[in-house]
């Protein structure tokens, strides 16, 4: 046979699931879509289009939502953890499993005194990210985030570049820097498979899973502060800070991800008509849709593997 | 010429403007999406091609970013109240100026004792929107709102409807009920075009605009508490509160449409497992895309005539 | 009750239906978007909540799809006739319905000797578009299209427009012109409506449905003729060519409307790095995405009411 | 410094660029999209924010432009070629670059008798894709599609699959099989890199260009003719005819790589009403969004190394 099957993988995707949690009359709700991705001994099902080794999608559809019925589901991370784990070790030609999941943030109808105890709104802000793997032996657990659009109306510089033939950009001692955040981050939490020497009785129950969703909070609240606080002279050094900043702050944490356009917003030239534009006076910008800088880099904890993918967004 | 020309209008859409007003070292945002539409004397333009009477959209465009500098942005209706007039004034062959306006939502980064003067996050929440309408005699001002998202986990029925042959929807005394509310109201005011007789050295000078953003915000807050107040037999009547509670509170306004998609959620059936997943015990639904169904309507004040159009859609 | 309920609709969008038609060993495909929009006596779900005169959006997906095996779909407009007509015939307080329709084209794979019976490719040209509305008396029949994108490299020119002081553009005798058509065309046939008192016994019987298939295929290649044939001047001269040569072809239509948003090709300005580049040349332009030119208008044959709305976009 | 910085690059994305190519009194075009990648000595930008490095992602959209009109674009590949050779041997810091090209197809109005020399519609096929990486010593050429949306209406069936307790779904003996594919194949093209020994003196010349446009439309040719060909008892197994088909058509390449969507097809259930809708005599099916099942796998000509990124959709 002159070729041969490589790496595969098949599942079913984009899984949109809603679960309330009734607490008496105050209600509680996830609002989560899960993809599943499972590979293992599947190449007759290649070769052939024998399905003896196949679970059907469909049936990860459903185990998705009878999960979450079960089992509940404590945060993004820990619902991954429940169903990546049971596709590997429930279907013998299931190898490893890959949990994504993407989860849409929601807020209660006129919070303080009027709070409505079962009305809530989309609130629109980022897109909360999970990835779980688990090959039989042990998890790679990544949490990250898409859509948090940022911008600094001043404190960014750019100057001092490489100059060309074809360079026309002038420097910029005062510009507006805006980006829309999608960032992993990978944490060093793998659910015991490290150490199964050293503690062969206790196994996993040794490490207790991380806080998912303290971590999470606390990631973003400084990814937005490191991106404030910086005063740029670069979109790359407000990346390093954003992922530094991180890895520093949290130890849990030993590499971190980001894929940031930059999103261009050009002074509006408005000499044409004797009308001054000026950053330092309160400019009017074009927002422009494309083309746009792209900016991606990993940050990692020194003496780490970077595990990460470098292709963040489409190949 | 067995062929005429009908109505028609032409202008700039989606003039991208970002407006930074520097107060000291504190910052304010406007963030808009500008559209343009004229119409007038304009039949050679269709009929020889000749542009003697075309003010040109990549004018509109500059208008447009000028006008925001020289005289701000108080509020997306006054923008575009300045800019309608300012077509139909200035260009003898324009008649009739309609500026749409989308308005994105920005907060500080960091709230509170660590807040950021020029550090910014888009939250993400409803596209705020406005229409200014001035043909040289009056205004017509419409704002309004898309993608408010919203939900209700109970205290929602939907039975005794018709049933026919094609009917198999069974009765449901606990549902979700979730929209995606597309709404324009309008207000009263039109710039005094209506009493020119009673009042005439004083013309417009008599009816002050209104506090557009204050009227948006209450606008907003009463659709949502309305929504989440309103127990639902089905979405009409949820809709027909959003809009008479909007109309009673608010006195500037006589008229508010809707296009309120049914964002169905079906309860996972889970029975083939043995899964009890009823919604009193709070329960797993699948999120539909589509069909939706799809419910609008007029609100009106007693007496008001309907001007809104009835497609806030495609066609 | 200060306020009252205006113009009402509700029903189920954007049923997504795929009929395969087999012929021996040829299959045959339609591929479509079904929309339903019902209203009549609706009044007191809106006030009281009742259903009594609801048919549920549910039923109506289920009509779509069993209509679409009983009868078949002959053609987008054929299949909307029925539907229309069934809703308001079959369900007492049900008025009016109106039908949308959206077909997605496909060809087999292959063509030719080695041609598919049973296997296609979609082909990603224009959505064709159907709008059928029914209101107990007569149809209204609009056809149309959208994403029809065309471009002409040349024979096209944009100068002696109006100056003023916002004006920076600069006049051209060459330039690209681009655009995607959205357009919607009114056939006179109404089902006989017309003519109810002068042949009573007959009624509908004397006007056959015309044939809606090459109605279609013939507008569309008039609108693609009209804009290469024509050597432009501006985008509305255009417009008006493809209007007019529309219902100058085809007497079975009445009245067409465009939606034409400008695709704007900026030439580049290379000069910068010593580099001519001139449209006589052969040049390299930037194509932009926003903001746009729009252009919008009806054309009408003489004597004929304009019926089709004026807003083919969103408001 | 506890943190360090991994993988990184950096570029402007999604140039958009039109060129016309003059021959005569007729015209030729290419409609592509251009996304350049840089990486190298980049960590001061990183670190400190000094873009002594940095050649800025303004001047490679400006040398995009500029490229096009100088050197015109053969193909997408050759085009690629040119700039990552450029970027990397120009500029001293730069030690790598990735261009990635989207490609629009376009087909001449009214082909045939009345085929016009200037006039094009956009046929809204497929996607073409290609990308070229080049690190001074030698290139990496993938060349690739997306969108490619096929159907079998037969000759397809699921059944012998595992069954837990979670499984619902019925085996079946004819359904529809519908994908949208995107693939991606690597060509063993190099730039003479792997010999650079053996033919010192000669070097790249050894190896001339394969013929870009005419391995895309077979390589084309062939997924849809196995898509088309395959009797499929599974979309994996169907993926797989369609890999080998090409690799073993096309010596010139080594791999190939799939992400296909399983666009469900659901068969509608109409026996509530009385109505039979079976496969066999052409039956009405529902066309669903999500979830969907995803089906991704590489094959590789025997002896080969999997390049091709694993992930061709976003992380």
């Amino acid at each position: 046979m002159p070729t041969i099957l490589g790496q595969n993988q098949y599942g079913k995707a984009e899984n949109r699931l809603v679960k309330v949690v009734r607490d008496g009359d105050t209600h509680h709700i996830k609002d989560l879509s899960v993809s599943v991705a499972l590979s293992g001994d599947l190449d007759e099902v290649h070769y052939s289009g024998s399905n003896a080794h196949v679970l059907p999608t469909d049936t990860a559809k459903n185990t998705v939502y009878a999960f979450a019925k079960e089992h509940g589901i404590a945060s993004a991370e820990a619902f991954g953890l429940l169903l990546a784990r049971h596709f590997v070790e429930s279907t013998e030609p299931i190898q490893r499993a890959r949990i994504r999941v993407e989860e849409y943030a929601w807020e209660r109808i006129a919070p303080g005194a009027g709070e409505h105890a079962h009305s809530f709104v989309r609130t629109g802000r980022e897109t909360r990210l999970a990835q779980i793997t688990y090959d039989g032996e042990g998890f790679e657990v990544l949490s990250g985030l898409k859509d948090l659009t940022v911008m600094n109306t001043t404190a960014s510089e750019f100057w001092g570049y490489i100059k060309d033939r074809y360079t026309t950009l002038r420097e910029d001692y005062d510009r507006i820097l805006a980006t829309s955040v999608t960032s992993w981050w990978r944490h060093s939490w793998d659910g015991g498979a490290a150490q199964p020497e050293t503690e062969p009785e206790t196994g996993r129950e040794t490490e207790p899973e991380p806080d998912w969703d303290a971590c999470y909070a606390r990631t973003r609240e400084h990814l937005l502060r490191a991106f404030a606080d910086t005063y740029s002279l670069s979109l790359q050094q407000t990346l390093y800070q954003m992922g530094s900043r991180v890895l520093e702050s949290r130890a849990e944490l030993d590499e971190i991800r980001f894929s940031m356009p930059n999103k261009h917003h050009f002074q509006q030239d408005l000499s044409f008509c004797g009308i001054e534009n000026q950053a330092k006076d309160g400019a009017v910008y074009h927002a422009a849709d494309r083309p746009y800088g792209l900016i991606e880099a990993t940050v990692l904890r020194d003496g780490a593997r970077a595990r990460i993918p470098v292709d963040l967004t489409n190949l």
